[in-house]
């Protein structure tokens, strides 16, 4: 909502806007880790890690350090083999010694039919938490100029090489 | 566009805003990476790799993996020698296998008498399409708050040491 | 400052908005990086590093290439051994090679009675200079979708092993 001076013209707008969201998409993406033993189908592969570690099994002390950048499909429902709608594309870091914790940097990549264009997102992923925000830093094409807050959740993992996010989307500057 | 209420006043600004660049930009920047053979020229190494490369040559399944970190020379036009305006300074991520993609995080840093302050990028780069757009996500000093939308285009390069690349930059928000 | 038709209704918000923050905070936040014998109080580590260096010392021509992923106490006071009211949770990589100049990607990471939610933060660390300026750009929780500018002064280090910077962060975009 904005201010307006008694002269009717707005004199900026440093006040609360509308938190509903112009748009919400909901996605699941999939991420298989190179592990040694699945090249053929790793979507991700650990790129940098810390001295004690190594670029094939993800290190000690809750994976910190390790760098893993991925091309991940996404998909509309849970379904690993359903056809893919777009990719994920970017990188994680584990950053906490005591925890499960990442910071991603990452895209949604779209062009099909319904959706053309890319979601870019950047934040904190505590992965031990239900739910955790990051945030939509921009967007391009259909998604041109985008910012909001996309809510991921673990869906499913199995071990430490299969890991489905399920990302609920809900922007609010859409142009 | 605003939403107005009947009494005058705006409700909020969910709606579509203008798509006019409140500023546009051209520039050029310029990376040559390190091979082993040029530390003297090169502006940008691999500091990153998946566990099948090293950090001396692009790694195979299209550099999937490949970390790069770059200091990289931006000029008004697209010579090399020109005089350096400011300079790119940031990372790309080669992300993909089967294609030549990757993902940027970077910033084109300014202090002439021309501009100063920083303009902040991220996003995908599908680097084989002719352009490709990723988003500014912010800028300081006299980019201080801005947004907008960059379109790279590879200009020339020469093998996979020297990539010039082109941005056109829109802002459609400027403080 | 909104352009207003003569109707009396905004046609867009393309023109300058106030310069007046929203919410001013200041935090200091405190960097111990692995150096191969503190790996207790660590709370950083190279993960990344080019050809020439490795991830226990830091590169030589100014670190450049050597990626460093953290997990910080940020506390209200300059002293490393305050009650830490978060986290800052990220990256940088050093990039340049004639000076010492960094890009960081990063959050803030609350969960107290005071704050609870994340700031994310992007853009480049000259870090020599007094201070410096980077985009904060997005927010969660009690941060919802803010944007703004935060700015860095390394407050005191020692060494090559701690640093303790000092944010100034100026919001200009509050939900």
């Amino acid at each position: 909502m904005m201010a307006v001076g008694s002269s009717g013209s707005p004199t900026h707008w440093r006040r609360k806007r509308v938190r509903e969201p112009c748009k919400k998409l909901v996605f699941y993406f999939h991420d298989i880790i190179y592990n040694g033993h699945n090249s053929k189908n790793a979507t991700s592969a650990i790129v940098g890690s810390p001295a004690w570690g190594n670029r094939t099994i993800l290190a000690g002390q809750n994976h910190f350090g390790d760098l893993v950048v991925f091309d991940d499909p996404i998909t509309l429902d849970n379904n690993l083999h359903s056809a893919a709608v777009g990719r994920a594309q970017g990188f994680y870091i584990y950053d906490k010694k005591e925890i499960f914790t990442a910071w991603l940097g990452f895209s949604f990549v779209f062009n099909s039919t319904e959706h053309k264009g890319s979601i870019n997102f950047a934040g904190a992923d505590p992965l031990m938490n239900k739910t955790r925000d990051i945030s939509v830093i921009g967007g391009t094409g259909d998604f041109f100029m985008t910012r909001g807050v996309a809510t991921l959740s673990t869906d499913a993992f199995e071990g430490e090489v299969y890991f489905r996010l399920r990302a609920d989307i809900n922007l609010f500057e859409c142009w």
